[in-house]
């Protein structure tokens, strides 16, 4: 039963590429164009959403990019890129993908659309707002050593690390000693460097 | 070695609660004072964004409510509140957990503020708009029988079925015959009850 990734090489779907890169895993990949095929009927009944990435595996359909990372990193547990389930680590692993796709996701949105949240609203955001989520989060990557949870590489690390990879690019966050010193120990891995090398150009 | 959850009556700390009785498991539970002690320089040392809840299982501090979620029911594996590691409904699993802490969780939060997302801003933005958001809601718990990942309960179904019974109380969300009748099966089951009658006070 072979793994299916409906997936845009202009797309979040690059970050399970470079997940499926670390996990040594093949995987069908079914490239979907913006606008046209993401919002045929025929698509939307895969994701109702109509965005990538998607990845089928067998009757199951899975969305929301960390949910991917997560369901991957459990299926091929053997690769260790998953603390074990009776690891406390495991508690670390969920608090940055729930982090990276929760509350960073939003504050990072809100602040590309211009969006302040007032002193008042502050209690009712999940974030905060994106001062407090910024500084949460360099706190955090400040404990990085080298990894988000020690020693050990996790598919937490492949959505985090990307998440910064991009947003530097595109300046859409700031740049911090603790953010640097982190993706140096990510951009020394042999499987980041594959991936960058592949994507490059995408 | 004891869990504790920091937690307070008024937070979305009582999903945890939820869960624990799910679980069949004990806790020691630590309320704390909204604006005081939750900005208090020690609290901050446990949870930057002086929120709770907060898990702290020894030396691991786990904030984020799915991500506290996720780490109960894998590591009290053998209470079947997540789908086993090589079971396909994992990714469903996932799935859910990370759309209503992500893009349910934005969506909701922009339209109390009442932040509508510009027809040119929806490629941008995770969610697309509230609408897209809503409508993959409710086609996702049509499929639901009884439960989200089929006959198992999860902590993905305390999650959501949280959020919908808070939004309803709180008016934030449209009712659906898909939402009642997803609630419907989730109040019939004891542990559900147990927490109402407990929780219904506060």
């Amino acid at each position: 039963m072979a793994l299916k990734l409906y997936t845009n090489n202009m797309s979040r779907g690059v970050v399970v590429d470079w997940l499926l890169i670390e996990l040594g895993v093949e995987c069908e990949r079914i490239e979907v164009a913006y606008q046209t095929e993401m919002k045929s009927p025929e698509y939307l009944k895969i994701n109702p959403f109509g965005k990538v990435p998607v990845l089928v595996d067998g009757d199951v359909v899975v969305y929301e990019l960390d949910a991917i990372c997560a369901y991957l990193a459990d299926k091929f547990a053997e690769k260790s890129l998953a603390p074990a389930l009776n690891d406390p680590k495991r508690g670390l692993y969920y608090r940055w993908l729930f982090f990276i796709s929760g509350p960073w996701e939003a504050a990072s949105t809100n602040k590309m659309l211009g969006i302040d949240v007032k002193a008042e609203q502050k209690m009712s955001v999940g974030y905060g707002d994106y001062e407090d989520a910024y500084n949460a989060f360099v706190q955090g990557l400040g404990e990085a050593s080298p990894y988000l949870c020690g020693e050990q590489f996790t598919a937490a690390d492949v959505s985090v690390a990307a998440m910064l990879f991009w947003q530097l690019k595109m300046n859409e966050v700031q740049s911090h000693p603790a953010i640097e010193r982190y993706l140096e120990n990510i951009s020394k891995r042999p499987g980041f460097q594959k991936f960058a090398a592949v994507f490059s150009n995408v």
